[in-house]
């Protein structure tokens, strides 16, 4: 048995998403920008891809740009809108949870010359709404926030940020990390105030290679990638239409019975919950405001590490925090936002469910880390 | 019958490639940056894939990144040695029959206070090297030009360029635009003195969405995308597997029996130079120094979108100018560098032949332009 509990790295492409990519790659391969009937026909599918995720996402397709990834489209957002305001303000604001895609712009955006804030989270990940309001001064021109956090799974309450926001100044722009959000909580952008927001087809069954970009009719941008003028003119370069197809039909399928796609993963991870806790863990997740799919735990007397491997051994891949940043061994910076002991940052290991986990798979994993805890061990008794 | 006549713009996916792809996206189908089994074992196939690229290319693993598009490739290689050298120097040497991607680049560039040159190039599109020896003073530091042009097929004397530049200063950095080279002429990186070139994998049979950046070991760059770090720190963003695996084994193809696709391709496009001359066309394509499988001919009496779309209803698929700009009814940019009349130039099309094409499907398309001629009274006898 494989166990695949690794999730917020990457998933596994839908084979209904891979069916439709292959007609792509084998017939209808026209460059879309081509004016003849196989580009126009490619086009056409491009047009209707984006109209899907326009859809879902309760937004105009106008406001819809195809990239390369997540981290293009945050990249291009935040340097963009940097570019626009360089002249008049400096001031970007974030917490220090984010993501290093939007970590690792600002740290750039840093050192040409702008000025950017962390805002805290407490001990369960949350932005303090007070500090934001307190950071936010004249000078500010870009809100940066996560809607849900990757490593430990918490889910911001992002539509209030951007009301603390907003209050202030109508001209603050924000920008929303959805990554994690699609196929685990409801996440829409027509009533949600934000300017710009990310997402990642290959986190909800799509390909790798595929990045969607909100942008919001009337808000400041600029291309970041030269050339042809596709994407009117905003992102150049051929667009890779296999690939944005299938994103399209992946969100598709993410949204489908998502109410019981959360049933199902929660009833998960409590079977996790309570089955690791009998095993010593310390529960790191909030589960009370977290994503359904993503548990962070720790056993404070063993590296994360130690387990990743042993795990991997037995076919079980979870993750020691983020992907991204997983074969560095400095510890996770969320963890250390949250004020968690270094003893258990640690020991933390993430588990992050798709809708394809069974009960089965939770049984096999709740049965090796009993065998592994045993050879430690550390078992219940130790424990209680 | 369908006649794909239109692959400098894109090509169809090999089965080949395609059969490896679904590989990863079904089964292989970790992040390659996850540290665990399924991880570790996405990122040995993303480093093979590494070293069969270097290979053929005939440089070093540790000089090749992948990004999502040879545009990408572009814009990074020239907007990051720009960076490095904004407080030194300021000039930065093309030309004008570059592709968009380098153009729109430099243009931004030159937005930035960056000072753009463009060197000359013959009727045949060649660049005037003794204009491009006069060009470079102390002030410049990039010379970006080339090795194969899209729309009219003029292969430069790149070697040669690249010794008038470094005999200049050796301190002068240069960028090969390599996108049209690759399965139609030997192209190698090994004895050519450049610091940078990029590919795409589309224009070789592989998928759309992935390019491949060379660059030099110890030239100077700067990341261009923030983010995990992934490339080596220089390219964030989770790889795109299964189309860098892909990429890698159509180039792996596409330098197989290259000599013999050559004389293929080349003995079609003889034919159709005949068969073309015949029905009255103007032959742009300067067939001594070109490409084998490009030809840009023009009915000056007729538009080449005209021709372009009568040729679309018979199911044969050629293009105006390049695909990025296609859709754009300016006249195209690199004919008219090569001081080509605008009645020529407007009546230009562009075939370009891959390996797949047939003498069947050339036979097909000079019938088909036949009737075209004669349905508008162009016929062979109005032309003797």
């Amino acid at each position: 048995m494989r166990v695949y509990f690794d999730n917020n790295a990457t998933t596994k492409v839908d084979e209904r998403v891979l069916e439709e990519m292959v007609t792509f790659y084998r017939e209808k391969f026209g460059n879309p920008n081509s004016a003849h009937g196989m580009g126009i026909k490619a086009n056409l599918h491009l047009e209707r891809a984006r109209e899907k995720v326009a859809k879902i996402l309760g937004v105009s397709p106008s406001e819809i740009f195809f990239t390369s990834c997540a981290t293009e489209a945050i990249n291009w957002i935040h340097k963009a809108v940097a570019e626009v305001f360089e002249r008049r303000k400096r001031t970007i604001i974030t917490t220090p949870i984010e993501h290093k895609a939007v970590l690792e712009t600002l740290k750039y955006l840093s050192f040409r010359g702008f000025k950017v804030k962390y805002v805290p989270v407490d001990s369960r990940g949350v932005v303090k709404l007070e500090e934001l309001e307190r950071a936010i001064d004249d000078d500010t021109f870009l809100v940066s926030v996560m809607a849900a956090n990757n490593e430990v799974g918490t889910v911001q309450p992002i539509e209030e940020i951007v009301k603390v926001v907003k209050k202030k100044s109508r001209e603050i722009l924000v920008h929303v990390d959805a990554v994690q959000t699609v196929g685990k909580i409801p996440f829409s952008l027509d009533e949600l105030d934000v300017d710009y927001a990310s997402f990642s087809a290959h986190k909800f069954h799509g390909p790798k290679g595929v990045g969607i970009a909100f942008i919001k009719k009337g808000a400041p941008i600029r291309p970041f990638i030269h050339g042809g003028g596709q994407e009117k003119g905003l992102r150049s370069g051929t667009q890779n239409v296999p690939g944005i197809v299938g994103a399209a039909r992946a969100m598709e399928l993410a949204v489908e019975n998502l109410e019981s796609v959360i049933e199902h993963m929660e009833k998960l991870r409590r079977k996790l919950v309570e089955g690791l806790k009998k095993l010593g863990a310390y529960i790191i997740t909030p589960l009370d405001v977290s994503l359904p799919n993503t548990l962070s735990v720790s056993f404070p007397n063993l590296r994360g590490s130690t387990l990743q491997n042993l795990l991997s051994s037995h076919n079980i891949f979870v993750s020691t925090s983020s992907a991204c940043t997983s074969r560095d061994e400095r510890l996770s910076h969320v963890l250390e936002a949250m004020g968690i002991d270094r003893k258990i940052a640690q020991g933390a290991i993430r588990i992050s469910l798709c809708r394809y986990n069974t009960e089965e798979e939770v049984d096999y994993f709740l049965e090796k880390m009993g065998e592994i805890m045993s050879f430690f061990g550390i078992n219940e008794n130790n424990h209680r």
